[in-house]
């Protein structure tokens, strides 16, 4: 059974963001009481962003606190939404006039919770809400489901608002560009094995040595079906496919291609990921404009990684490359 | 049994090389027929820096390829050393006449393959070598042996000798430079799990859910002793203490801390980690005026970490603090 370092269970998660500060003492602050991570000092007339969601998935969010991107990440305890008042106090030690992006991956908990904290902040701060749903495992046609779930697609959410805020976009343009990358998103996961809880001590499901998770997504949960292993170029193709099909990318068109490692898959590994994606959309003619392979938004020690594409025009491209400077994203 | 995403074994390692160029095109360029990663473009007149080694430590070395660290890293095989022929021709593809920097972490193979290619370039290059011996789990009183591991100070060679090249120091303060860090240097690593090799598919070692494995080098040997396992206070405390007191560190002295993740501990963990590595020093009033926690020198898919300790002075600050843009390491 895997095993975590760490001190007493219930202060893993603000032990860790101690650390985090530790390293990064110039970009980020942790906040006690409740528990949340900002940028060093508040940015005044700028749109701020704030994204949140259970641990477990680091660096996501709080590695993505700094310049050009989070100005606050709530973090919840391990695989579990934070609390609405959090949120509330995050928004409100962040928000210097210009409003609030609450950025929100498509869970029930925390979509709940981030409104609760909204309806709590209605009247002294000016909210606009993106929720990203990019996983195509959950989609489905229950229109009364709670929907797709939100997994890497979250990192060029933060991204490319970050870059607008920092230009000083409004937040009715930076809540829009939120939804149009969400909307030109989509991810697909697969695991090589499950992760194991700190909480339990007990992975969450087993696989055989030739076989694969697929469509998993990032809290320890089953994926859509279990299927033969293969090669990286095979698996990597088995994700990347129905991807392309879901955007409808043609020929000539331009992506992010995202590939994120789960949490102990490693950095070898996930060059070559990189390396298959390329050339399944080479076949199609569809042209990476850029990319990036690394472990962002991890399942704890899962083994796998998870691909996504985002359909970029060239504004969003250059918001993409704007100067950030965050804990676990620098360029 | 662990499993890795991968094609054919033999491709591993170049095909990573290419995922890692498709994510960053303009800082590095792999060549293959010998492989070797360098920079986009070499730089006229700048002191070139060179490192390798076996595969399987990434994002080390072929991640810290770019402005402000090094001109080439050569890549063995998983765990196996680069030949004499890579090496030199990634020396040849870089030195642009200001002459070459070897950084070498001192393991037999690399040492000897890196001294023949110094011998074959004698002619046409002035070199200089710096062989990185930090890991004190293998100290030892035995003038003849292979002496001290090198391990995750490598980092910080690279990167204060990466920063001084870039503004224009000649070979000779380059390479005292490397020396000087190399010798404040002091890494102590320990294992929660073994690695999985993926040549053979086997775990190098066991442990049972109530030890680990203390003083474990970067390839998948065992350390120097089997302890109980800890909290990560007592478990951090352990590494630290023996750094302390081999650096002769006093209250009042300035520290680089690095806490290294070794392929599958998780961001939690090193957080976690580097706040207990402040504790420790700070009981002893020792100053960890810069610190980083990351996965930047792994053992394939390890659970464990390292700390390594620099002692640092005044010059070092600012070239640790210099402007680096490699795909591992950005600021």
């Amino acid at each position: 059974m895997n095993r975590y370092l760490l001190n007493e269970r219930d202060a893993f998660v603000r032990e860790a963001a101690e650390g985090l500060e530790a390293a990064h003492p110039a970009l980020v602050r942790v906040h006690a009481d409740p528990l949340f991570v900002t940028r060093r000092a508040p940015v005044a007339g700028k749109v701020a962003l704030v994204s949140g969601g259970g641990s477990g998935h680091e660096p996501l969010h709080t590695g993505m606190v700094g310049t050009g991107m989070l100005d606050a990440a709530v973090p919840g305890a391990v695989f579990t939404s934070p609390t609405a008042l959090q949120v509330r106090d995050a928004v409100a030690a962040v928000d210097t006039g210009a409003g609030a992006l609450l950025i929100v991956k498509n869970y029930t908990g925390d979509v709940l919770n981030f409104r609760i904290a909204a309806d709590l902040l209605a009247d002294r701060h000016r909210l606009e809400t993106v929720v990203v749903d990019d996983d195509l495992a959950t989609a489905s046609t229950d229109e009364d489901g709670p929907g797709r779930r939100g997994t890497a697609a979250v990192l060029a959410v933060e991204k490319i608002c970050g870059a607008a805020a920092e230009a000083g976009a409004p937040l009715g343009r930076v809540g829009a560009l939120g939804r149009e990358v969400a909307a030109r998103s989509a991810t697909l996961g697969l695991a090589l094995e499950a992760c194991t809880n700190p909480m339990t001590g007990r992975r969450s499901f087993d696989l055989r040595p030739d076989e694969v998770e697929f469509g998993v997504g990032i809290h320890g949960e089953r994926g859509i079906g279990t299927r033969a292993a293969g090669s990286a170029a095979e698996l990597v193709a088995s994700l990347v496919r129905p991807l392309l099909g879901h955007l409808g990318l043609r020929r000539g068109d331009e992506v992010l291609a995202i590939v994120n490692g789960f949490g102990a898959t490693h950095a070898l590994e996930l060059g070559v990921a990189l390396r298959e994606v390329r050339r399944v959309l080479a076949g199609d003619g569809v042209v990476p404009v850029r990319a990036l392979a690394g472990s962002f938004v991890t399942s704890l020690d899962m083994r796998g990684l998870s691909v996504t594409l985002t359909a970029l025009t060239g504004d969003l491209v250059d918001l993409w490359d704007a100067p950030v400077r965050t804990p676990a994203l620098t360029w």
